[in-house]
């Protein structure tokens, strides 16, 4: 199957679904989601993608539009009917209700998701970055659907024939416009800490896990353009994307001095992903 | 009619309209909006509305999804047939497409627009008003579906049994959550100069253009929260509000020593909603 979508209980094709006009998705934004992958038809990571979407939901105050078991069952079947890789995403938003800033009263929240088939690709191939400015709000550790600036972002990046823009604030990179950056110097990854103007990666979370057992000493703190630029290498993780790094940046040549730690990092996520969803990645 | 909705070319009651589950509003809120008033079925300062949602089009780079004089006829039509006092919404979107930042190729945008029912009310009565910190983005200047700061301060201000919340940053008044911000010192009116940090709003371009006439003087340059305790009124201006002054912020008296300064804008405001919609409010 190509692709599958559900909303509040009824299941389409993608293509075909329709929301009302009234969610309030359609005209504030006013949502959270998560996309994860999924492989022979298994999602992965669903505990840590659970996790991050009830965190977030807590936060903008959106109500649960059913138990996390139930949206966990929810992914996991379009995952199932689709089959093979592919994507998942989901994402609640604060119910149907005619235009008003404040909460909708007695307004359940909705669940919209689908699932779709893509081969997860050639994850060893190398990005090229471009920075842009970051001028996003003081919630990027909130995964809401308020995305203009990402998607302003990631268009500059490919206007200029690169593959992800690196938003830097104040002198000091954040993060992709859909991704986490990251670099290695001397042995050691240096990345963001989280906190407001990052949002808290998955593959982020579980590159410091596979580092703690493989022995990479990981430092949390803000690093700057010019660290970046003399990176031993520098990494971009996101879920679809796994764990990638980087080949130049702003068009100069970056990184490529410590591709066996990228190796080792690369080679452990993907042995995870296998482990964890029983399948091969093909 | 209590309301009528319209989309791309499609017309429908508000409440059973739907758009694609993949609108780009639905997942980015990729999109740019425009609300009016109307009055006896027509609508008020569809020419600064127009030239304002061309430029949102414009910085944001959503193509038109028709021509401007054709978005201004759906917009009038809509009104006509919902008759009477009350608002009317519209919005462009970045086209219907598989979930990816970068911009669709070869994809029409969307137009959403609905008219509903409501009196203007009574525009006349004072506001009470509470600060937040302001967090947002800075492109407040583009009227995105971007929204969730908004949506989070709105209702902050309504918990604290308030009617709107002051955007403040840095120790300054920027704007409230879906109306723009002034004081009145002395005499003079004072307002956030048009830069990425405010939405040049239609009713403040209108009120300097007031103001002028009135011979009231205006300084455009940015003010503290201080200087708004301080003022002898503090006014508050949207689309569907008008021009207001506000009575309490942060539970502490405001304002009020400067009534007829706020009549004589209020009151010159209504008549020239007056004139232009040809129909007296009710």
């Amino acid at each position: 199957m190509k692709n599958l979508a559900y909303y509040n209980g009824k299941y389409a094709p993608l293509e075909e679904l329709t929301v009302p006009a009234l969610d309030r998705a359609v005209y504030f934004g006013d949502g959270v989601y998560e996309a994860a992958v999924f492989v022979g038809g298994v999602p992965f990571g669903m505990g840590d993608h659970l996790a991050r979407f009830e965190r977030s939901m807590g936060f903008v105050k959106i109500a649960k539009p059913m138990e996390l078991d139930e949206v966990d069952a929810v992914v996991r079947e379009l995952c199932r009917q689709v089959g093979g890789e592919g994507i998942v995403y989901w994402q609640a938003t604060r119910g149907t209700a005619p235009r008003t800033h404040t909460f909708p009263e007695n307004v359940p929240s909705n669940l919209l998701a689908w699932a779709k088939s893509k081969p997860i690709g050639d994850v060893s191939k190398k990005l090229t970055l471009i920075t842009q400015p970051d001028i996003r709000y003081k919630m990027c550790n909130v995964k809401t659907l308020n995305l203009m600036p990402n998607v302003m972002a990631s268009q500059a990046a490919k206007d200029a024939g690169c593959d992800e823009a690196v938003f830097v604030r104040d002198g000091y990179v954040t993060e992709g416009s859909h991704t986490n950056m990251h670099i290695i110097k001397e042995g050691k990854l240096i990345t963001h800490p989280n906190c407001e103007l990052i949002l808290p990666g998955t593959v982020r979370k579980q590159m410091l896990e596979l580092c703690a057992k493989l022995g990479i000493e990981v430092i949390e703190r803000p690093f700057t353009v010019d660290e970046m630029k003399d990176a031993d290498e520098v990494l971009i993780t996101s879920s679809t994307s796994f764990i990638r790094s980087a080949s130049t940046l702003d068009g100069a040549p970056i990184g490529g001095r410590a591709a066996d730690v990228v190796e080792r990092l690369l080679s452990a996520y993907i042995e995870w992903v296998e482990r964890e969803t029983g399948n091969k990645i093909k």
